[in-house]
């Protein structure tokens, strides 16, 4: 049949991993929980193998919900947070042994502590990319809610050891990545805290405005070669949805407006793809219980749509090795 | 009257012949033959005289519908699009000998069949400019669908010849271009057959992933020298609706999200109205049966004003030949 | 309490006036005589003050209607908007001679003639950067309408002084700015008399066109450069909200398509707080009475948050002088 090949838009032959956080207690509101669900109910799964990849579903990291679990130093939840943090870091690394990239499915963005840890086991060289509206590098101590998902940072990172407290549940984790191996495309709600941790430990970070100002390509461009001048090392994506404007994923605890388009969202994805060198995708934030029905829907086809992205659904096309134009029935005889 | 010159917002002094093609088989949906009739409704003629254009409409071409039409070699309605098309050529000819541009008001994208073919029998050095989110250069064996507007370019070009099987209702076609003479804009949904045709024979294309990565500006820049760096050849514009954002132009048949913005769409149309070589406009996939009054509405609207930006609607302002600013009429026996 | 300090995101310690214009006679519509108190309910004075800027309110200026005030020379209510912008240039004047900086809140942009007046009286060096959708320098012989909105630089620019009939109500002004001196950024729909005036007395315009084919970026960066070459000079910016796109302040009088975006809007106004020279910023043409109660909500909305953006309400974040992170309690005493 002559579609059968027309139809395959794949360059991506990968070997994906996908497992679920379904976590919530890194912050406020009650919903994140429930992010996994919606985003393979919305056919995150099917729509990656649509594009060719190998996709296995590891199904949901088990999470811990600690009874009495008051803040200490400032961070609520620390016990709940830190010890499924734990839990998330192991299961990931187990998923890194056998596939090629983990797709985690979030939960609040405090899944992000787990994540990183675990890819950080076997891909120690790591850098990270956020995208986000936020820059989730507060300290317990610079932090104004207290919420951990505002934090995640602050215990990954080398340089903030001092300056964050040792937490109930976090006794498992050390810092694995510095200053220099992380930078930041979306920001547009920075703490006071935060600003000064990026500049005094010369973060990469790319605000809204420097994306108005440089262009997302520029930006691209920059924050790839700031943490990795020679372009070798694996990298650890973790996508909050919230870095995209408000008209496109709603459905989020913190939005802010003025984020990054669609079209901006995809070129990230794209760009990182072509590097060949992407280890692992964080998505965080989705939280269906917010906004309508109409909300909801967005946020997950958005959402997806960009995960489609980082696995070789060019816009520009492309076609299986050693395709040819195929010709009509009856020159094949020529 | 002190306000009688202000209001002419005026560059355009051409001839600008009017053609509607209310033409539907091309796909597989109702209402794009509704094209022409929700253009006219919605002020095209009117909106354009009002620029200080010479606008005659010509009216509806005669379209043909071939009864039992089964399909050929995957193409669906092969003697229904080709006969019409024959008809479309014969009538583009015509309005081009008399008037200096043409504006076909479609119908599907088919329709560019026998708009390029009847522009080529006037312009045979035309260039075409294929602002769409799809490059419909499809050949009938490369197809998915069997819908011809997937595939209007594939029976045009030289190259592509031996790889279009003969259907019955094309008998009356050669190919009139190259694939240099082609350049895309807007390109986001494009199928492997596509990819493989474009890399192959060089055409020159732009995805929404360049237009991103290099600006509209630059991409316009580019796409006109490609296809005619001394920049004298006449330009076949071919506009599918579905290049700009579907939140733009939601009435069509295969919208493809993030796509073209008014502002992108604009600037492209204002570049090819300062060539001074525009030949011929083809308005493509408007379909008054597809979403509700708003989306109707909006999409009608959002198109109309595209095409005036084609004919000296500049947003910098303009003013006629000899203008002067005047002066109050207490000062002017001075 | 470790929030305290995070919470600040400050930069600016400027004392602000905030100056109301309930004033609507240089336009045929009712309803923006009310744009002083919708800002007023929306926050602003209180969304400034959490910037930690000095904010005082000075209330409203008192504004004239005067009965049976025939149209003279095209020009309506003339004798109306003459003597209440007399009003405004005294009490503007005042302001800035107590305050830092001064914010007008109106009003429709008939407002700007007695703003730029007052501030010129302390300023008379300043530049005017004019944020619209429209040119407003029609003269009265050259508009459509007679509504003096549209007016307010002619009367302001030494250059046009000869095209401007003395018109009643207007004996007290004299030009105060250059045609040099005005930077246009934003326009979308300009008349060909005002097109005739910008190129005879060559004024520095950035259309939405030069704004697709340069960037944000470039465009304020050469704006800035145009008017002040030596970056020494104040600023009036005159902020028109129509400026903005209509699907983010749709409750204003004369919408046009295709207009900025909130990150560019922002961007602007970031520059400008940036350079440190900001005198005066004039809004404009707020009108709550056009649009439902989520397009009014929305106007308010998105206009207080690009005022802020004049005021250091950076979107890379910012933090005190003297500010370092905060050390855990258990490690403060080593
Ligand atoms: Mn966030
Ligand atoms: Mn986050
Ligand atoms: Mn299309
Ligand atoms: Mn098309
Ligand atoms: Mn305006
Ligand atoms: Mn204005």
């Amino acid at each position: 049949m002559p579609g059968s090949v027309a139809q395959m838009k794949i360059i991506s032959t990968e070997r994906i991993g996908v497992l679920g956080i379904p976590f919530s207690k890194g912050q406020s509101r009650v919903g994140t929980e429930y992010g996994p669900e919606v985003l393979r109910n919305g056919g995150i799964v099917r729509k990656l193998q649509n594009l060719g990849c190998h996709v296995k579903d590891h199904g949901d990291v088990e999470v811990i919900h600690v009874e009495n679990d008051d803040p200490e130093e400032n961070a609520k939840n620390p016990r709940t947070v830190g010890q499924t943090s734990k839990l998330i870091a192991d299961k990931v690394e187990q998923v890194l042994r056998s596939d090629d990239i983990c797709v985690t499915l979030g939960g609040d963005h405090s899944m992000a502590i787990g994540c990183i840890a675990g890819n950080a086991r076997v891909e120690p060289d790591l850098v990270v990319l956020w995208i986000d509206a936020h820059a989730d590098i507060n300290t317990p101590m610079t932090s104004d809610s207290g919420n951990i998902h505002g934090m995640p940072l602050s215990f990954l990172v080398h340089e903030l050891e001092s300056y964050v407290p040792k937490l109930p549940g976090f006794e498992w984790l050390s810092p694995c990545i510095h200053a220099k191996d992380i930078a930041y495309i979306g920001l547009r709600d920075v703490d006071a805290g935060e600003r000064k941790i990026i500049e005094k430990f010369g973060i990469t970070a790319f605000s809204m405005q420097e994306v108005d100002k440089y262009g997302i390509n520029e930006v691209v461009e920059r924050a790839l070669r700031a943490v990795d001048p020679e372009g070798k090392r694996p990298i650890h994506l973790s996508f909050d949805v919230d870095a995209m404007d408000p008209t496109l994923t709603p459905s989020t605890g913190t939005p802010v407006i003025g984020g990054l388009s669609l079209r901006e969202t995809y070129y990230i994805a794209e760009e990182v793809a072509r590097t060949g060198r992407l280890s692992m995708v964080d998505v965080a934030e989705v939280n269906p219980l917010l906004g309508d029905d109409k909300d909801k829907k967005l946020t997950v086809d958005m959402t997806i749509s960009v995960i489609q992205r980082f696995f070789g659904n060019r816009r520009g096309g492309c076609y299986p090795p050693g395709y040819d134009i195929p010709l009509p029935h009856n020159l094949t005889t020529r």
